[in-house]
């Protein structure tokens, strides 16, 4: 059994990640802690595991980790996962972060998009960018996995094969996304409130928002050139769950037949990526409390536009689900275990 | 004081419409009808009136209406507001029609949308579009008044004085829409089920809505030559109100500020239509139960691209609110008379 | 036109007493207070109100509402309108507490339910208690008006002409209540976050909570003996309005048209309270925005047991619709006035 | 492996069973049927499934449950599970009955609650009802077993063990219940409406629910004595979950803590029944999609009455979590198999 440490175990990501791990059959929760100052039961935060299990959330302690862990999971907040991320690489420990901290491979970006210097930028060239389905073969080797980001899984799973094809014109990328109100964390702002949130939607940090670069990132890496996106996240009146609408043009002469067969040849052998058939398209409702990330599209025969919808839940496939399942790739597991 | 006919009084939007009329200045509200064969107090459906009304909703009765009304509203589903129009023309009432059976000018595009022949497309021409801070003054002047559609309108009054202005590039206009489900009525569906809508959020009808072909109508209108565009709508868990993001090319050397500035211009004397400053954008919560139409905007300096948000009530200023609008204009009463 | 100030405008009471005053034909807006530094432009916490109103929420000062106000709101906190309240009286000024600081004529309970000891008591003497339809005839010539709290006001309205006329049981009241968010405020706490409330349901301070003193004052006061009560709050993930479901023991050979006879008759000639006929009962959709008073009723047959319903929203009638309602009456004006 | 039927697979209770069994590691599914004349991708019901299972829903044959299943579940809608269970009886098969048509002894309540004869009453007495915790020896032996009422789940549960250790005045009962909206099931009626529940809360079948007697017949057999009980059910703006709010008088000189340990005795070894410490109490958001079912409690000093909570998710312990418990015990299965 791998002995795991999840930090941050109080927040959205921390909980889901910490309910994955215990029913998880290769896996021994050894250590949870949190920022706070005293011990938390884990059944206040997540009150859905079984009546026996008494596990604490135990106030941080480096050398309690070290000791105890063999991997370790950082659900810190963004410019905090650094130097965590740093201290158990030296200590010889596989780290898994689920910040941004080690995403973006030029520390030039950071400065811009998360307002920090980054303090370890060589550890940028160390960290493998875990998204699974793209760079399995990498992230079967890394000891420092950064789990990508929760908007940018979904695109970045239906776009980097139509990229790599050269099927859609990497100039042309417009994402419109709507996430839920987890994607905003615990922290208390007026922004999540439930009068403020309850029967609202609306779009925030438009052209702004600190997962743009990530994206491109991704998607130049596969383009072979440098990819602009337009990117313009919303905020969704529900719990979980991101749905992203995305526009392209298409390459001449392509079809949404042959769009539909790159994705799903691409994607047939995955367990957790699903390609919708001719006229169905993804749903939050569809993918909550899972690993999947459903793909579904539409070509506009009238505009010649490219339609592409892709549904995660962000907790899982858009974090924890997806740390698990880097997880399990990296130390040889079955990569559906504790995720089905 | 001028009497009015609401027929579909039971719907969402007869309900609306009828709730604004009850508290107009002007106006007496003198029958409202049903299609069910019994009648149904007021109360049943409209909970919020004062304690006192008596009135009643009333099993259809075209010669009731014809003595009892000068203006006539339709809010009859698409496709059964043909033939009362034309009745009630031929009977010399005014005619508001709130559904979409007299929006389109050209009949050839009802067999498409709408999978119908028009059977009064002579009427189409008498008709008048409804958009009030578009169409004002063959508003005051029109005797059969087509409201528009709720996704429509707030598009429409942003791009509009953008395309006359020459300001965007008419081929690249993007919709994406998101809406409550009061805009998909009162009909039973699996669609509108509590448990199927709540903490969920979906595309639907991709790149095929029966609202289509009228934005692109007043779209070309404007524009001076034929505009296509992409629309996506979904479907918001939350039960009123309509947030548009809008992508599109601005011409050469157009900034923000310039774009900023002509909507400006051409609202500022409006009190429906609300620009927001550098930096704000929409969000329903500000619109809902009211007639507004709030517009924001953001041209991103890394792609050049524009990115346009409205929000408003669908069920006011894309429905009822409109409608009432409209018969301000055409009697001549204050504009915002029963709307604030 | 009488000159309103109301301190405390930017939380949500604050907020909907503002909407409302806007609109009302006898008052005029003077002055808009808050605890911050800086002014904030109302349209920024009231976006619905008309784009021409250039009102600004500014940083509080006695003098100046003492200078531009005849009548004072406080929709301050608990325990900082004591206060405000003796020095506005001491000024003159008519006083509309919605806080909880004047509601208790026993100062001897603020320090258990409130936490607090009161400051000015002797002003407990002088504040009448602003239960409408109960006490006009004082609310009339009262300087200092206590507006009721929101959970007292429906069991309150359906439970005391029952107490006067002995058809129930004094000792065998339970009063089962469910709240929306906005009953909490605006303070940002982890139990109003949206992903803590939204789809979720739980009691809360489950007999302790410092509205149970208020409702037994005034039950004992109709009883003219000492009553006690179960009183037990729920937290609904709405945003706004209160269902209470009330239990009691019917004195011997009441019948349920007994019950309902005497609530109509006493109600007959209220607008805002509405007595539901047999079989029907309040929905608190039927109520909101609105300064209804909704309640229902069915005396079991089986068990002799009689249960009563009763609807608010908690901001309008059991709030700020009911400071306005106790305006008008104070001033003359009429009840209905800014209330329709 | 034990093979498992499904009728009434697309229901909210079909589905959420489907899903459970499907992860149960000592059955398996052999049929899934509706009563719908095509066949349904199971994917298209319940689209969380692994992207491989390739089950469908089947119109329904006697003969092909008969052949495929050893175990037969009923998710029929009331009044259509009697002649299914009386066949698959007679076919040797056990049957676990969802529906409350083999739950109530005395046939003769069938009329009155239900509104039809039973028109096999001698079954009745061969039924064993399913409350896992209360009667799990005659479950272990039984061959019809019926699953509990989502609503009488949770406070029997919490009030057998008090009256059987005369805790509590059985003739002082009252429950006041708020369920989800899946309890309602997948019919379309304008009461699941998502604009009719989104925001609203109201209580419906007042003193006339068809789950009185099943709650009677339970809480009078724990009494030795006949029970009547007051039961008003509420509505509530959410997908799943139950929480009861209970009133009882204690019996003489009983205090919370003789109460609590009372519960806490006779809970301890079981896995799915939690009783919350001193000042804590069940929430919804504990309990959904888990088998559990939470109970917590107050006795107020003031007015010597005690109140208790019961949560539970209405599809799990309250339906399909419980029948799959009830197959447990009777299979000689670990309890929480395919339950955690």
């Amino acid at each position: 059994m791998l002995s795991c440490a999840v930090l941050g175990a109080t927040g959205y990501t921390g909980v889901e990640l910490t309910k994955l791990l215990l029913s998880h059959p290769n896996v021994r929760v050894s250590v949870l802690t949190t920022r706070q100052e005293k011990p938390i039961p884990l059944n206040d935060v997540l009150p859905g595991v079984s009546k026996t299990i008494g596990l604490e959330i135990t106030p941080y302690s480096f050398e309690e980790v070290k000791k105890k862990a063999e991997v370790v999971f950082l659900c810190l907040p963004h410019t905090e996962a650094m130097t965590a991320g740093d201290q158990f690489r030296n200590a010889g420990k596989v780290v898994i972060d689920l910040s941004a901290d080690f995403r973006l491979k030029d520390p030039g970006l950071y400065p811009k998009w998360y307002g920090v210097e980054h303090v370890f930028p060589e550890r940028l060239k160390e960290a493998v960018y875990g998204l699974c389905e793209i760079h399995r073969a990498r992230i079967k080797k890394a000891d420092l996995i950064s789990n990508p980001g929760c908007y940018p899984t979904g695109p970045s799973l239906a776009l980097i094969p139509l990229l790599k094809e050269k099927l859609i014109d990497p100039r042309s990328i417009i994402i419109n996304a709507a996430s839920g109100v987890s994607g905003a964390g615990k922290k208390l702002v007026t922004a999540t409130h439930f009068c403020e949130v309850d029967g609202n939607y609306n779009a925030y940090k438009v052209n702004k928002h600190q997962h743009t670069p990530e994206i491109e990132q991704n998607l130049s890496e596969a383009a072979g050139r440098d990819v602009k996106i337009t990117f313009v996240p919303h905020l969704l009146p529900i719990s979980r769950g991101i749905l992203a609408t995305i526009y392209a043009e298409p390459a001449k002469k392509v079809t949404e037949a042959m769009i539909r067969q790159t994705l799903e040849t691409r994607y047939r052998k995955e367990p957790f990526v699903r390609i919708k058939p001719e006229g169905k398209f993804p749903a939050i409702k569809d993918v909550q409390h899972a690993n999947f990330c459903d793909i579904g599209l539409s070509l506009d025969a009238r505009t010649g536009r490219l339609v592409i919808l892709t549904a995660i839940d962000n907790l899982v496939k858009g974090a924890a689900g997806q740390a698990v399942q880097n997880m399990n790739i990296r130390f040889g597991f079955p990569e559906e275990a504790g995720l089905s």
